[in-house]
């Protein structure tokens, strides 16, 4: 795949590690070892070198809870040029932390009261930047699609034909480059994972269409506020992915508490609520499973709940 | 290397991990993503693979304060060969009930008042069971070596050739084995890390013969309370390690919090210290670095404390 190649030294390849699981062969795959602490670098970094060189020059901005935040700071830094993101003022201290660090210039909204995509167009219109979209966009997904490519890789050398791969959603992004890259791969299928109130895949999958949620309840999964499918993401998720698992806080919580007992990860709570859901059992099947562990950029502060 | 293929079914390859520090390469070598948690299980596997089968079946004994336990458990649990191990009564609860749940016979001793070498001496001798010893054997060093034959493969295929690799010592079996396993990359030197108070080998390669210390205060990193190095593990060490750096508890601290906030990996005290004297300045040289991040076992309220 081109993208792939385009962000070979952009991204570092994460390990599939092992889960410490007995009954069931199950692997992680351990993005919260990529670069900036999350896969959204991969998407990014895509994007951003798929850019006319010209229009690339006029910087980029985005908007983001955090880890398409920093993954568009490391990018932009990467071709040396200009990176504005708008942040909700909620954000996790980390992320907001980190993106500036990264030398993006962060503008914060209250996610209440304002639109975030207005506040990046009008940035985007006033500086000539380009808006890196989080999700739906084909060369984003692209990005994202090359940890499928990674995760069949992988599984190719472990001799294993067949999986069940788990990936956290919110804009769609990451299952649907990664069910576009294992395509081929008949043995493999692709599952999302949401937060139980945030469950917009599994209802727009099983309606046919596209459903905005209107969440009963909050989540602490910050990366996996997004109550709508993308436009595109939809359209390739549709057809491809084989189902949809949901998790509660307290069993994302747990699994937190796993990945930092059992495998020795800091996982964040949207990156952990596929290991969640499999962990309460509800990854149909007994057949092996790969658990993407899409993020780790969670605060002390929460790490500490999750280890109460 | 013989031990490899011996134990090459029995542990994962841990990855070599770009480190998020800027102004000097360095690696981390996540041992903490071992299987238990911990590189001991390198050294148990291949001891208790290499033993004359009907001594094996006759089962195994060690003593640990944990992570040893860990391995020596799960290496005889793949033997189905019974497993007792003799473990201090403060030994940290995550690895007492790692060891218990691998399978393996505790017994408990008062860290002060008992001998756990005698203790163990007696159980050998009324079943007939083997010790298996924590690093001061051949086979135990050839098994810990197998770290440092993987750490000369990745950095090769990053294009490096030369490279200062600092290992957490206790007893030295792991450092030697290491030492062993790079002895012909001229490029790469290794150097011990030590608990600033359990600096053991640090004064013994000054001496040119093994100092047991004194400790003039106590350390979090319950993996490396050795008071002296082994003989044969110095034998090795004293012509091939290049120096030893130290750390203190509040510096093993801030290196567990970095390994846990920009590296998204858990680490125990005694896994860190070699982090800790790296992130404190005391690596002498500007060049590349491989940190061993020798284990992962930390209780969450140890954690904590570093989080805080």
């Amino acid at each position: 795949m081109a993208a792939r190649e385009r962000i070979a030294d952009a991204v570092v390849r994460t390990p599939l590690l092992e889960a410490p699981i007995t009954g069931r062969k199950v692997w992680l795959k351990a993005e919260v070892l990529q670069r900036t602490g999350s896969f959204k670098l991969r998407g990014a970094s895509n994007f951003v070198a798929s850019l006319d060189p010209a229009v690339r020059e006029r910087g980029v901005v985005a908007y983001s809870s955090g880890n398409h935040a920093q993954g568009v700071a490391a990018a932009a830094a990467r071709f040396g040029v200009a990176a504005t993101i708008v942040m909700p003022a909620d954000a996790p201290p980390i992320k907001l932390r980190n993106t500036e660090r990264l030398g993006a210039a962060v503008v914060s909204y209250e996610r209440a009261a304002g639109n975030r995509e207005a506040i990046a167009a009008d940035i985007a219109a006033e500086s000539g930047a380009t808006i890196v979209p989080p999700y739906d966009h084909p060369w984003t997904i692209a990005g994202q699609g090359s940890v499928g490519l990674e995760i069949a890789e992988d599984l190719e050398a472990l001799g294993e034909t067949s999986a069940s791969v788990v990936v956290p959603a919110s804009g769609g992004g990451l299952a649907a480059g990664i069910a576009l890259a294992v395509e081929d791969r008949p043995g493999i299928e692709v599952l999302a994972a949401e937060p139980h109130a945030f469950d917009d895949h599994r209802r727009s999958l099983q309606a046919g269409e596209r459903i905005a949620v209107d969440p009963t309840e909050p989540s602490i999964c910050d990366a996996l506020l997004q109550r709508e499918p993308g436009e595109i993401t939809f359209a390739i998720n549709r057809n491809r992915l084989s189902g949809v698992v949901t998790a509660s806080d307290d069993e994302v919580l747990a699994a937190m508490r796993f990945a930092f007992e059992e495998a020795k990860l800091v996982v964040e709570p949207g990156g952990a609520v596929g290991l969640a859901a499999l962990l309460a059992g509800a990854v149909p099947g007994d057949g092996p499973v790969v658990v993407v562990l899409s993020g780790g950029n969670v605060d002390p502060a929460l790490l500490r709940r999750a280890l109460d």
